[in-house]
């Protein structure tokens, strides 16, 4: 099942996609009212929406709707810094692989959805593209072992973790203000079920197009801390919960890492694609502020 | 005005306190469901609860309340590192004054209210205190100029940034997994409301005391990046919004500073005082683990 968060009539909505068409769930299961309500519910509400939408008439068209983030407003959304092997080679700083992942973390605000402009900054020429593949969790967890840390996933999306790159160097340590500015980075189309992975994640393809060039390419099989491993070392020290999302970081090919640069400029179309799920598909637009 | 989040019989609620007694607000004022959303409400809304709370009998004795975190489930915690004049002297790594501040975030259930025990986890010996003046915004704000940015601000609480040393330098930058663990940190006990504060917020004194012993004590007037910067700086890439708690950096005297450190161990009693606000006080309880 592929579940969407839209606007519709100025109102927000959840379902999930059919075809062309788009299934509005949330008036068919009103007890839940959003995206995360229905992941609260686990595998029974999941069973509910399924059956809701089997067989149902589209309530409006994709084309018709506005695209908010597929969890609409995440309240953690965790960032895994440098996580494909082939990045901390990139560093060329001689270090080791890492003994631990590097996590910072993002704001709902930061993200937009697919279709939705990103926001190149007044303060900045930087904003640079990472693409992500993203994991959407399923239920609650703390102290989860590896061996059962994949049950936890509901589904995985596509993340663009847009940064605003001379941001991210103001301070010694921490890259908040450089990973936080609004409506940097997007999250979408949607969020494609578990149950549509049946040969687990280790073999997904992410891959960053600008203007249609390729930038980015890789797989999850190159992660240094693979999925289970993320969702085990994040549930040690915070309880995971439903809605909650993880992004696993970004193989080599942002803008940043070319030389000179190739930093996003108004216009450029920025799409992330994850083997499974779908092409998330943002253009960027200067950011205008009323005088 | 003390803003506060409570439970009571089970339930949330919200209210303020008056002496010894909690005036239950939300029952007063059905249309705000919590501290935020009064806050949301701005300065007529807070308007409306001075006057449902003036003259009104208690709800409760405090002493029959337990204190939740005084915006009970915060949205956004931003938190500055290393922001006492004081403390950047020692780290003596020589540098300069910082030019911008050092951002990191932590998550709501990082935090207990009140009197609600700090829980040492399983996987560490080094929770340490962090005592801090929190700034509690009332209005939404983006490219606020310093001059405006005081305005911003709801009100002022007590915060322990409660850390796990250790796990601070599981990666090389970055901080996150060692400032986000469930509980490990306190915030409150109340907000104290902008209007208690006509003299502004340049000399607020922090001090911290474990079991009864002076550990931090420094003012506001110290600070590197002050109140009115910290909210311009922070609202340049993000929209601050009601709600949103700013930590505005812990002073020197951290556990860890101490040769050899004193970390927090179970049974000790951590208090956080912030002139006009009160002390925020907790006790450590080592986690336990149903078998």
């Amino acid at each position: 099942m592929k579940l969407i968060s839209y606007l519709h009539g100025g109102a927000s909505h959840w379902g999930c996609v059919i075809g062309d068409g788009v299934v509005d769930l949330g008036r068919r299961l009103p007890a839940c009212a959003c995206v995360a309500a229905l992941l609260e519910g686990g595998d029974a509400a999941l069973a509910q929406a399924r059956q809701a939408a089997e067989g149902a008439a589209p309530d409006h068209a994709l084309a018709d709707v506005r695209f908010q983030t597929p969890i609409a407003r995440p309240r953690r959304v965790f960032c895994i810094g440098v996580n494909y092997a082939h990045r901390n080679a990139e560093y060329k700083d001689g270090s080791d692989s890492p003994k631990y992942p590097s996590i910072f973390m993002r704001v709902a605000e930061s993200f937009v959805g697919h279709g939705e402009p990103l926001q190149q900054p007044l303060e900045s020429t930087q904003l640079d593209y990472e693409g992500e593949i993203a994991i959407v969790i399923g239920q609650r967890a703390r102290r989860v072992q590896a061996d059962d840390a994949l049950a936890c996933i509901a589904g995985i999306t596509c993340m663009n973790e847009g940064t605003v790159r001379d941001w991210t160097h103001h301070a010694k340590f921490n890259v908040t203000q450089g990973k936080n500015w609004n409506a940097s980075g997007a999250i979408g189309p949607w969020i494609v079920t578990a149950d549509e992975f049946p040969q687990g994640y280790g073999a997904l393809r992410v891959r960053t197009h600008v203007n249609g060039e390729l930038r980015q390419d890789d797989s999850s099989a190159n992660l240094m801390f693979g999925f289970a491993c993320l969702v085990n070392y994040l549930s040690t020290f915070t309880t995971l919960a439903p809605g909650d999302i993880i992004a696993t970081g970004t193989p080599i090919g942002a803008g940043i890492r070319f030389d000179p640069p190739k930093f996003l400029r108004p216009g450029d179309v920025v799409e992330i694609e994850v083997s499974g799920v779908g092409v998330l598909r943002n253009v960027v637009k200067a950011e205008e502020v009323a005088p």
